[in-house]
């Protein structure tokens, strides 16, 4: 038997996802957010409240990376989250997190985090921010026979319940591979 | 130093939704959904192509639920996400799976699954489907103190890289708490 628990913006896994702008002053700006996901088989929206640095940032350089919030990193990641770039506007300095800027797009990559999303800005309407994802970027740390290694990755989940982060688990089924069972 | 892995639609943690909506004849349909994610306080996106029974479904019921992909029933996930409704229209009858309709919006329930989001479409455009949280319905067996928790409901994250199914891990930092010690 189901019971209410009322509407509520919680859903599981929710990502961690630590996006990074430039500033005016070509400073690197980054915010943690967990509203959002991939839109199509090109895009990534993102939900980005307009009172964030990070919103008038894509708005004025058209682009931003998306990186993964991992275990090795999740104190700066959680500070990126927790400080506004408005008032505290070197906070990703404070973080301790380094950043190069991304031979792509006019945004920076976040050295620590070791996959990157490199992205365009679509539009941001309505605090949806769009991208187009140009490329993936990934340390050669993290990679398996070339390709991104959630064991190696150790990305986080957030719980929007607990407000915890997460590891990510182990294997417990294959993907369109369990349910041909049923056929 | 990173390299470029190609663009893709990779994120993690990509989440496993089932989407419930009822057929014409009133029979309940589901299936799996990978791309999407809370797109503000109120609502959920999710990338629904337009070639499944379920956006036809969600156009003409003006709703649809959001079950947690959980350990427990992932072969019948797995299989509600590999067979088109299209071409087997009894499939959610098939996955061994039940349902019982929304007490709030027209759409089915799925009894196994533990965690729901009761949803009214707002909008369907560009393969992206739009919904209002209305409710969140949860066993009882998955709650603690009366809040959702992730240990006993057990939903899965979705791997697009290896294409596995991994569970969630354990707690690996406090959100608005670890990055306190920045400040």
């Amino acid at each position: 038997m189901k019971k209410s628990t009322g509407a509520a913006s919680t859903v599981y896994p929710e990502p961690v996802f630590m996006v990074a702008t430039y500033n005016d002053d070509g400073t690197p700006n980054a915010m943690a957010a967990a509203w959002g996901g991939i839109a199509n088989d090109k895009l990534i929206s993102i939900c980005i409240d307009k009172g964030h640095r990070t919103a008038e940032n894509v708005v004025k350089r058209g682009a931003f990376t998306v990186s993964m919030a991992d275990e090795a990193n999740i104190v700066a990641c959680d500070y990126l989250g927790i400080v506004s770039g408005n008032d505290v506007p070197d906070k990703f300095a404070r973080s301790g997190l380094h950043a190069t800027r991304s031979d792509l797009v006019d945004a920076p990559v976040i050295d620590e985090l070791c996959m990157c999303l490199e992205c365009e800005v679509v539009d941001y309407v309505d605090e949806t921010l769009t991208g187009i994802i140009v490329d993936i970027k990934a340390d050669e740390s993290v990679l398996t026979d070339g390709k991104i290694d959630v064991e190696k990755l150790k990305p986080v989940v957030y719980d929007p319940v607990a407000h915890t982060y997460r590891s990510i688990g182990g294997v417990v089924g294959r993907a369109f591979g369990d349910g041909k069972k049923l056929m």
